[in-house]
């Protein structure tokens, strides 16, 4: 088992890279690119890495659908880290190319809606073709297939190349979100600033019990932040759920919301509590009124007292 | 202070002895009537009785609102016990009374409605005037006042009348319902066919607070099984709550259910978990999935082994 | 029928003959006291008058029971008026009575509380006893058999006392509510601060019961005011429940409402739309987002486009 | 115009064809490969294609994210059919081409799990590749690209390919759901078993939306069953939902559950009600006491007979 090794979505340059990097702990890591997502966790899950980041979430594009699967379904691991980045392109060129010499570009599919814009304005007349991955485009530019590529300025001088524009992206600044994923273990302490990942089958398949599962965070004042349906792949119409919700498994309030989903649903897969990115315990509204630790204690001791006789 | 001493509400010969000496250790306590509902309880507080029978609620006149408002408001005390009698009238009168010779009929107000359609069948130009309890009413046939009282069958005997009639009532069968209230101790053991009472304010006046109140029993499964509403006394508008669910307070989800009260309501006063009357274990429905105490203990296990990376 | 005529709860001099003399139009009415509260209210229903004025609910003695079972089961009636009149009594005396010569004092059952506190502070010695009314004990003060009565001041002139002692009551200031009732008809015009009365009954004993009749409610953003739970008679457990909501029936949100209970359960009995006592319209909250009227007809307009094909 | 086009997503011989053939309209339209969804699409908002036919969800792989955004966020289309296919392949090789003779396969992306059992067991040596689609991995080994492909068994006579194995399937039978869309008319006639589709934006990020969006549905008794989260684009943690529920838009409940909806969010968009693929009226579950037209009807017959006087 290596845990000084972190492996990552590659190949070396993906915005996940960068993404890794902004992990003070990147800095004493072997950091290893991996082919794809479930590569990037099974090397974690065999003992290979000691934690793998991998995108999650996409502004723009919404969830990614590998980790979620494999983090719902695959042997299971746990997230102890997130970790925002805001997407830009640079137009990454051999040297030596100017703006007029590009007749064509690429870059990975998702990078093509957040370019459309400016490749309508700047270069008419290019012709795009898709990369499996930003950094794979670069490569290829590299190689002299295509003449530019849209990829993290980041991944420039991976690839011998120069950013010819920078900070290129859409009107709407697009956001991904990574997660930090390692064996099971204790969660990631609690900061005030928490987050809360779980999975959460449905049982059978009555009308209303999705809005149960949400009911279950609702009456403990537990602020849900995410949710995501997935298929089972039981069947059109057979729904799991990841969602992430305010606050850290020790604090009361999400314990006892988390134990009422686990008591009505059939499964439910706890994939962590860890730091909330881009958030500081201050920045948060209150909590809702009855639903502090403080609140959640005083409510015990009652309890305790009426069962003495003593309320 | 004299627990072998049990207050009720009086006098002799009411419903309610009646229905304190359906309880097995009515036989070995000294049963004192006292003149109302607050003398009662008030004789259970200063220790010179061990506990008091009183009504609380008839199927067919509601909640005993001085009952309600004295356990409510007054200093505390518990519900161990409740007792559940059907309420059927006997006519009662000096012996050698017969029907024709009735020509004035007295009792308590509340039993008015339920002897009217018997008054007008059998004795329609009989003059009805209303007594301070049935008890009463009997003693003033005794005394000579009255020709004929409504009382329990049970009363003839303790003021020398014969009841001419007996088992009249309303096509619905009125039931009564006494609780035995004693000072605040270790609640009722539990049976499994529990019922617990309590009383809750409501906090800032805002429209959906009766809504969340309902929800914190709802979202643990419990089910409510009687709601009173109360005056505060603060003014038009301004209501507290006495509410019985079923379940005992040992109950995990009555246990939850509670606590949820007691963090969102500005004052929750537990009267107790006692025993229902007239309902044994096997005769209620199963509980609602993910709300047995075996299925708490389950979500609590696998809570701490989430805490430990076990899960 | 005789609408020029209005019955009230009755003697002459009571509470309830004041808060009707505060309606304008009591001026131009033949006042007839009565009896009872179903006197009064059988008068309406058999066209001898034109409305009754009657208690329905007291800020310390909570709901008045003969009024809310005469309204939710007897023969229809509809609210068109309500009238709130803070309760503070006066000392009625014979004329030459001084304080040192009050013995013996009297009142109705529900002012005692009321009045508790300055009978220990300044007649630590009397001795009460209740009478029917507070008009009644007015009258017997008159007759001689009492020595002082508590009563609204205005009673004073009609029994020939004088008001020894006025402005009595207890620390929280006490208010009665009563309400006109009529025979059904159009509903009282919407003014902008109305109420909206109805009474409810729930359909299977099933626990939820209550919870799904107040989302009802909750679901257009309606207000519930009051809420009343009385028994059917059915038994106990089996309750009908007196609920006064804000919003006038021709309100689109209480109207869909109202449908909405009307589906669900039973049996639902409306009891009129009227305006607000004590209330305008400038002081009310705004409406929860998405329930004014102008909202309703917004999205009645997009679900008309959208069965067009026009959305 | 030309509403005897339709336009499908190809390219020729996919799965979307078959689907699309299974409709009777077909056989007596032209049918149009399109290169993508959007272009699929496109051609109908131009007026070149009468409707088109596309994915959007998958049992296994989830929701179809081109056609969610694209009916989501595009100009205005709406739904009028669905179809509900099976999914399973066919190894599809040069006649010739023996199961020994096979180095390499190739494929959709999205095949490869349904697959990957049967090439493990069968042909483990085997070397995958994807391809843009199924029937383009078709045309590959139709160039001699590659030694077979998995597609669809009906796609071997368009490439000249011959199937070798076939109803190759992962052990849960796989199925996808496709929609045929036009631009926006009146929605397709009510069956008695419908669906309607809608997308929903909430609107300031407050925690409780997603519920308060649930509860208009519950509130009328209307089963929901699909919810996608999809990112609007505005930032992470920012969603609209793509929802279908059961029912018509002309079914009031569904009417009325609509409405709700425009009332309290920002946006909502109906994407159209149209019948339900593989289920008649007699196999649907009754609806829920007091949600039928019938219901809603006497409802509104009730209150127009409270705004007369004659409930």
């Amino acid at each position: 088992m290596s845990v000084s090794r972190y492996t990552y979505l590659g190949p070396e340059g993906t915005f996940t890279e960068a993404a890794l990097r902004t992990l003070p702990e990147a800095a004493t890591r072997e950091l290893m690119p991996m082919v794809s997502v479930p590569a990037a966790l099974d090397a974690v899950r065999s003992g290979e890495a000691g934690a793998a980041l991998v995108p999650i979430e996409n502004s723009v594009e919404g969830g990614v659908t590998a980790t979620l699967d494999e983090l719902a379904t695959g042997k299971p691991l746990m997230i102890y880290r997130e970790v925002l980045l805001p997407i830009s392109f640079a137009l990454l060129v051999r040297p030596g190319t100017g703006l007029t010499d590009v007749k064509t570009v690429t870059g990975h599919p998702v990078a093509q809606p957040q370019v459309r814009k400016w490749l309508a304005a700047h270069l008419p007349d290019a012709q795009w073709e898709s990369a499996a991955s930003n950094a794979d485009g670069a490569r290829l530019v590299q190689e002299g297939r295509y003449d530019a590529a849209f990829a993290g300025e980041f991944a420039a001088g991976t690839y011998g190349l120069k950013p010819l524009v920078t900070d290129i992206h859409d009107a709407q600044n697009a956001v991904t979100r990574f997660v930090l994923a390692g064996r099971p273990a204790r969660p990631a302490a609690r900061t005030g600033a928490d987050k809360t990942s779980v999975v959460i089958w449905l049982g059978d398949d009555h009308p209303g019990a999705l809005l149960e599962l949400l009911q279950e965070f609702a009456a403990r004042g537990v602020n849900m932040m995410r949710i995501e349906s997935r298929p089972t792949g039981e069947g059109i119409g057979r729904y799991c759920f990841s969602v992430d919700c305010e606050g850290h498994i020790t604090d009361r309030r999400v314990g006892e919301a988390l134990m009422g989903l686990k008591r009505i649903c059939p499964k439910v897969r706890f994939l962590g509590s860890y730091p909330r990115a881009g958030v500081s315990p201050e920045e948060l509204p209150p909590l809702r009124h009855g639903t502090t630790d403080e609140e959640f204690s005083a409510a015990s001791d009652w309890l305790a007292r009426c069962l003495d006789g003593r309320s």
